[in-house]
C-alpha cells in the first residue's frame, strides 16, 4: 500500500508534462463537444487525476521540507527559490502550450496573446497572497507558532463561506456539516500539549488570523472565478498569465531583499539536490492547484490539501519515526467521515 | 440560557411522578388507539420528554458526584446506596402503577402479576451489568484511569453494532457516519495530555475493554428487546420486574461485602443530604433510561448520555471553575454535527 502510493506518485510526477497536455486536450475536446455523457466522464476522470496529483504533491511537499531541514539549514536565498518556482511554472505552461499548438494549431482559445480586459484581473490573487504573507510576519507578535498552525485551519471555513458568497455555488446541508467536520478534524489531528495556548490568543491575534484566512480564501476563490470565467480558454494560457505576475513580483522581492547576496554569491548559490526537488515539487503543486480550480473547485482543493496533511503525517511515521497521537487518529477519523459525507451529500451529480 | 436549563431540570425532577404517570397514560392511549397521526405526535412528544429528562439527569449525576467529593470522602457503604437506588425505582414504579390502577382500573397490560415466560428474561441485563462491573476491577491491572475513560467510548460503537445485529433495526449510511463521529467526538472532548497513554494499552487491556463494551452494549440492547417485546405492556410493570432483580442482587452484595458494617453502624450510616440527592438522581436516571428504551431506543440513549457529558463539562465551568480545553470545543463541535446528521439522516419518519 505504501509502495503503491509512492509508485503512483512517481508516475504522476514523471508524466506531469504529458498529464498537462492531455488535460489540455481533454479540455479542448470538452469545449468542442457538448455530448453530456462523454464530457461528464472525461471531466470526472480529469478531476480525479488533478485532485490526486494535488494531494500527493502537497503531501510530498512537507516531507521535502523536513528532509531539507535535516540536511542542514537553508543556504540559498528564499526569494530566488520563489522566483525559480514561478519561472518554472511559466516554462511548463509554455511547453504544454507548444505541444498543443503543434497538435491542434493555434485557435482563439489557446493563443497566448490576450486583451487588457482578460489579463487585468490576473495580478489580484498574487497581490492578495503577498499582503497575507506580509501579515504573517506581524501575527507572531500576538500568536506563537503552534497556535498559528491551529488558527490556519480557519482557512477551511473562510474558503467555504467565500465560495458560497462570491461564486454563488451551493453546498447541501450535509456538505456544510462535512465542511465544519473537516475544519474540526484537521485541527484535532494537529492537537498537541501546547495547543491550548491558542485559547489565550488576544483579540488582535484573532482579528489578524481571521483577516489572513479571508485573504487566503478570497485569493483562492478569486483565482477560481478568473479561471472559470472563460471555460473554453486553454488552462495553460491562463496559468501563464497567472504565473508571469508571480515572476515579476519575485524579481522585485529579490532586488529589495537579496540584491547584494545574489550579486556577490550568484543567483543559484547554496542550491542542493533537495532544493531543486523542492522547487520542482512547488511548481508542479502550483500547476495542480490551477488544474483543480479549472476542472474542480476550491472545495475539492481544501479537501485535497487536508487529506495531504494527514498523508504527510502517516508517511513521516515511516520516514522520520514521527509519533502519531491519539488526537491524530481521532482527527483523521473525523476527516475521513467528512470526505465520505461530502461525496454522499451532493445536491446533484456534477457535470 | 444557563438559568433556563436549570429551571427545566427542576420542572422535570419536580414533576417526575406526574411525568411517569402521564407517560404511562399516553402509552396506554397509544396501545388502545391505532390512529397513526395522533399516536405519532404523542409518541414524538413522549420521546422528546424522556430523552431530555435522561440528558439532564445524567449531566446532573456527574455534578452531584463532584459535589459529594468536595464535601469529603464517602462515609456510607456503596452497596446500601445501590440497594436504595434499586428499591426507590421499584417504589416509584409501584406508585405510578397505583395511580394508573385508580384511574383506569386493572387491565391485562398493567397488572403486576406475570408469567414465568415474561419474567424469566428480566434478570439477564442485571447479570450482564454485574459481570461488567466485576471486570472493571481487573481492567485496571492493564489500563490506567484516564485511558479507561477513553476506552469506555467503545460502548458507543458496540451499542450501535449490537443494536443493528440483535434488534435488526437499520440506520442510514449517514446515521452510521454520525455514530462514528459521536464516538470520535466524545473521545476528542475528553482528551488530556495523558490520553496518549491509551495507545500503549497492552492487548489484554484492549480485549477486556472490548468485552466490557460488548457486555454493556448487549445489556442495553437486551433491555430494549425485553421492554419492546410487549409494546402494550405498562412500562411501570416492566420496570418493577427489571428493578426487583437489582434489589435482590444488591441484598446479596450487602451481605457479602458490608454485613458487619451495616450491623454495627446501621443501614443508613454516613448518609448526607448530597447522598440522598444522588440516590434520588440515580433512581430517576434509571427510570429515564427505561423510558427511553420503551419510547425511543438505545441509539437515542447513547446520544442523550453523550450530550449530557458535554453539558456536565459546560456547567462545571460555572460551578467548579472547570477548565475547558481546545479539544473539548472540537469534540463538542463534532458531537453537535453528529446529532444534526443523525436527525437529517433518518431513513424514514419514525412512528
Amino acid at each position: 500500500m505504501e509502495y503503491r502510493r509512492v509508485k503512483d506518485q512517481q508516475d504522476i510526477e514523471g508524466l506531469s508534462g504529458k498529464s498537462l497536455s492531455s488535460a489540455n486536450a481533454a479540455a479542448t475536446a470538452g469545449g468542442l463537444s457538448s455530448a453530456g455523457g462523454a464530457k461528464g466522464k472525461s471531466s470526472w476522470k480529469l478531476k480525479s487525476v488533478v485532485t490526486l496529483a494535488l494531494t500527493l504533491l502537497t503531501s510530498s511537499q512537507a516531507i521535502l521540507i523536513v528532509w531539507s531541514k535535516r540536511a542542514g539549514k537553508y543556504e540559498y536565498s528564499v526569494t530566488t527559490a520563489n522566483f525559480s518556482v514561478e519561472a518554472l511554472k511559466c516554462l511548463l505552461s509554455l511547453a504544454a502550450l507548444f505541444r498543443t499548438w503543434n497538435r491542434h494549431g493555434v485557435t482563439d482559445d489557446n493563443r497566448l496573446t490576450t486583451s487588457f480586459d482578460e489579463v487585468s484581473v490576473y495580478p489580484i490573487p498574487a497581490v492578495l497572497y503577498m499582503v497575507k504573507n506580509l501579515l504573517q510576519y506581524y501575527i507572531f507578535t500576538y500568536v506563537d507558532a503552534p497556535a498559528y498552525q491551529i488558527l490556519k485551519n480557519l482557512n477551511i471555513i473562510s474558503t467555504g463561506v467565500l465560495y458560497r458568497i462570491i461564486l454563488k455555488k451551493k453546498l447541501s446541508e450535509i456538505q456544510w456539516a462535512a465542511f465544519v467536520l473537516l475544519c474540526a478534524g484537521c485541527t484535532t489531528a494537529q492537537l498537541n500539549p501546547s495547543s491550548d495556548r491558542v485559547l489565550q490568543t488576544p483579540i488582535q491575534g484573532w482579528m489578524m488570523a481571521i483577516v489572513m484566512a479571508l485573504l487566503s480564501g478570497f485569493a483562492g476563490v478569486y483565482t477560481e472565478a478568473i479561471i472559470k470565467k472563460r471555460p473554453s480558454r486553454n488552462i495553460n494560457v491562463q496559468n501563464f498569465w497567472l504565473y508571469i505576475f508571480g515572476v515579476i513580483f519575485n524579481i522585485v522581492a529579490i532586488c529589495v531583499q537579496d540584491y547584494d547576496e545574489v550579486m556577490n554569491k550568484g543567483f543559484f548559490h547554496g542550491y542542493s539536490f533537495i532544493t531543486v526537488l523542492m522547487i520542482l515539487n512547488h511548481a508542479l503543486s502550483g500547476i495542480a492547484v490551477s488544474m483543480v480550480m479549472k476542472y474542480a473547485d476550491n472545495i475539492v482543493k481544501v479537501y485535497s490539501t487536508s487529506v495531504a496533511m494527514l498523508l504527510t503525517a502517516v508517511v513521516s511515521v515511516f520516514l522520520f519515526s514521527f509519533h502519531l497521537s491519539l488526537a491524530f487518529f481521532l482527527g483523521s477519523t473525523v476527516v475521513s467521515v467528512s470526505v465520505y459525507l461530502h461525496s454522499v451529500g451532493k445536491l446533484q451529480p456534477q457535470k
